[in-house]
């Protein structure tokens, strides 16, 4: 019989599961299902832009929509296929994304007497409400424990678990007092299919904890008590509601219940790696290893590097975070990403520019992309910076805002789309720039992620603007064969799986052949755009900055007359 | 029999004809022809986006097309109307735009051998080919002749005339040398109309030569040879080619030809005035006055005010033009103005926001007010530059570009579209202030143009923003009526005109009912946007700036969340 890996991936709009055959790493079968409430499966609050929740239950149905599609799908592709032969499950999702739980695990926004509160739903990454509580822990922890900071590139974020548990108590404590603990979307999914969502047996993902909940074992875990209860005391006291370690994702959170595996059906008993956040699982499948750049490429994006936990590494200030063991055992993974790409292109076409003419997004985009390739760089005469939702490294500051400069009374829609990309492609190569600055070296980039795969301009302006050619993954979804890999990892090579991660990636991981070099006329006019990209970054961005932005617009207009010949 | 005055008005897209009954300054007929050639009347250059040019010929069918048209309009809607009463005719047009000639004045481009040459047809006032040479004329006048700069605010501009003839002598010596000399519209077409075409009888207008020519009659009329040869030789000899003197428009040019009177169904032998400039004619048919700031919103503004020609009045840097006579004779004319505003708006929705399902504009642009009008200000989180086009007063710089930041994830176009013309109105507020730091008072301000008729919400916001009521005249079309009271004017009193503008004025304008007071509330906060635009304003558009500019996207983010509640 062969053997196969679930994968599963809980993104922001849908989640998805794919089998993996694990004899070549074909997937076989993929499901996707969208989640059904709010807009696009978010929870809005029309009155406050930062707002952005999730209804538990529509993690709940995506499982039991996913997991039976994805295998009868298999079924009907592979005529030998036999769910039996699943080893193992792995899993990943969006983070921080905690919710409110009860004593036994439930989600507090599944209980009808919350079912109206948005605070008791599940804090999707995004949410920014928190935003005051974590300018809060970033001032307080840098007088009192400057060392949690270091970690997260000196500023803690808003999207992250303490802040928004901090700012649930703040504005709702009725929700906060009905909660016994708080638990993280890629802790809850395994412990659900596992049966442990009692949190005295709930396995926690370091990756989750590290990134997210300034957790580290060289302090002894979370952050102290002491340090908790200077925030507020009810924080010191929820600490002992949480957890003493947290575990990588080569770990079984437990074994598939019976009454999920029937749900489901999967063999009951079969593993279930710990959970990982989506973007450091899609590290993995796409094949991380030391030198190797990954960038997940999305509506954010994340860009990740490895390397191993006996080498000496210096903190990099403003990168997001670096934990050891959140994408692969035994090495540091160094964290960082830009808090919107893929939604500021979305942004442009729904919010500033909808049309009623009924063209589908993918064929505005494709149209937008032909004329804006046509254009030489610096034709446009325009400049952006990427912060629509923020700065999330270098500068780690969410109290930022979009700009667009140079537009003409001529300037075309293709242009302003052009000039956003290359405003996340300059964001992107400002983070290279940052990290190997700090001596680690990026040998190559590999891209993943829907605008990897499916957007070739983009690709092309991120090899010219970066200088590096860009590879890109094979797998259009490996988020979700990076938690397969872990599925198997867990699995073992007894049951059918694999005992190393490096092994299952050799099998499981590849890149396109199509690859994009960089054009070599194309570099000098961009190195002048980086440098007023990079004047506009730190006049905005930065308290130390001092000057005059007298000549920026002069200077795109004569770049502009330059390239139009 | 009833006495009438023909107004004609020469704009950027169309030129219109009123017929106005001197007896009650009703407007009993308006015809109205689109320019056919290019687009929307204007040829332009797809590699060069700073070219803006207009074809001759579409001047002279728009003559023959909207006189007989107008007349006709009058005999259908007033049984009693007749043509013989018609006593006088005004001509504006837009300005500068020289049209190259031959030497019997005839236009170069209705030359069969220059008909694909865009540099032998009109140079359009927003064409801005020429700013080296206009930042040329400004380095070497500033050094030679610093009084001529004085008049017009410190800077020449590209739009002006002799950067035009200047950059046609550089770019097209063929075209140059087979004019005679070049002739600004607003001459061209009383010239035609009076058979004065040959420069050694042509009027020319004080208002055009004043204010885009250095022309000015305390140095002796049109810059001296020796400095015109200090820029080129050609431009020197092209002197003796052009005028000595330049009058007021209550002279009369000529009068009516027979051929032309036929042609127009007139009677021959009326006097015809002196052209000006449209903003000028629009403030005189808006009834200026001392203290009363009168604004011309259109594609783009004009904001002028008059003050008596004995007054002391001191240069005032960066406002365009200060001319004796140009808009009122014995009064100084100060004029100032924004290079967009009302294009701003259409190329919001024409070029960034384009909409394939056929709203009409005008439909577009109601709904966006509605939307906009919903919010408080500062509650969209946006600031904008008003810099699309450049700007003419008080930076008077042609090399700059717009700016739009703040925009987040959930940005809509509705306040992008409020931002926009919340820029406008603080450009608008930046020319006051300056004017009245100058000991210039603005005791009233009425306005003018097809913004101000049309678009309630923009002018409720200018109120808000500028502190002050808002008048709107009456009259559709100011710029025609400013004509024809000059028409009525040059034929005098006797022949059932009138001897002075401001009794004409008296009987010819009035404001509408609907006065825009500006609401309370709204006032501090405008007053803190207007400090962050100034910031900008100053960071992005002068020399002399020097700061930071950290706090303007979170000073925005927290109004907004003070006006979100």
């Amino acid at each position: 019989m062969k053997h196969y890996a679930l994968g599963l991936d809980y993104g922001t709009n849908s989640v998805r599961c794919v089998v993996v055959d694990l004899s070549d790493g074909c997937e076989i079968a993929t499901a996707v299902f969208d989640y059904p409430s709010g807009k696009q499966g978010i929870l809005l609050d029309a009155s406050d832009p930062n707002l952005a929740r999730q209804h538990p239950a529509d993690y709940i149905k995506g499982l039991e929509s996913v997991v039976p599609s994805a295998l009868e799908q298999a079924r009907d592709a592979t005529p030998d296929f036999d769910g039996r032969g699943v080893v193992g499950i792995g899993v990943d999702t969006t983070g921080s994304t905690p919710l409110p739980v009860d004593a036994q695990g439930n989600p507090l926004g599944l209980n009808p007497e919350f079912a109206d509160n948005l605070n008791a739903m599940a804090w999707l990454w995004k949410d920014h409400t928190s935003h005051a509580e974590a300018d809060r822990i970033t001032a307080y922890a840098a007088r009192e424990r400057p060392q949690y900071l270091a970690k997260c590139g000196g500023v803690y974020s808003s999207e992250w678990f303490w802040s928004k548990i901090w700012h649930c108590l703040n504005v709702d404590p009725v929700v906060f007092d009905a909660a016994d603990g708080f638990v993280e979307l890629c802790d809850y999914i395994p412990a659900l299919l596992t049966g442990t969502t009692d949190r005295r047996f709930m396995a926690r993902s370091i990756c989750a904890a590290g990134h997210k909940a300034m957790y580290c074992d060289e302090w002894g875990g979370l952050p102290d008590k002491t340090f908790l209860d200077g925030l507020d005391p009810a924080l010191g006291r929820l600490r002992g509601h949480l957890y003493e370690r947290a575990v990588t994702s080569d770990q079984a959170a437990g074994m598939l219940t019976h009454e999920w595996a029937d749900k489901l059906g999967l063999p009951a008993g079969i593993p279930v790696a710990v959970g990982a956040l989506d973007a450091h699982m899609g590290a993995v499948g796409a094949g991380i290893r030391e030198g190797v750049l990954v960038k997940i490429l999305g509506t954010s994006t994340c860009d990740l590097l490895v390397i191993p936990a006996d080498r000496q590494l210096a903190d990099i200030p403003g990168v997001c975070g670096i934990v050891k063991g959140s994408v692969l055992p035994d090495y540091y993974a160094i964290e960082a990403g830009q808090s919107a790409v893929g939604d500021i292109f979305l942004w442009l076409l729904h919010c500033l520019a909808p049309d009623t003419g009924g063209v589908p997004d993918g064929e505005r985009f494709r149209r937008l992309g032909e004329e804006a390739a046509r254009q030489k760089p610096g034709e446009h005469g325009l400049l952006a910076l990427d912060w629509n939702n923020g700065n999330r490294t270098v500068l780690t500051d969410v109290r930022l805002g979009g700009l667009l400069l140079g537009q003409t009374l001529r300037t075309e829609l293709h242009e302003v789309y052009r000039a956003l990309v290359e405003a996340t492609a300059f964001g992107g190569l400002t983070i290279m720039r940052r990290i190997e600055q700090y001596g680690v070296p990026i040998r190559e980039v590999v891209n993943c992620g829907g605008l990897a795969v499916k957007n070739p301009f983009l690709m092309q302006i991120y090899a010219d603007i970066s200088g590096r050619p860009m590879k890109v993954a094979r797998s259009d979804q490996t988020c979700a064969v990076g938690a397969a890999i872990y599925g198997a990892v867990v699995a073992g090579a007894e049951a059918g799986g694999y005992d190393r991660i490096a092994a299952a990636q050799d099998v499981m991981c590849s890149v396109r052949e199509r690859v994009y070099t960089p054009i070599a006329g194309n570099a000098a006019v961009y190195a002048r755009l980086y440098e007023l990209y990079r004047t506009l970054h730190d006049a905005f961005g930065t308290r130390d900055w001092q000057g005059n932005l007298f000549s920026i617009m002069k200077d795109l207009i004569a770049l502009r007359e330059q390239q139009r010949g």
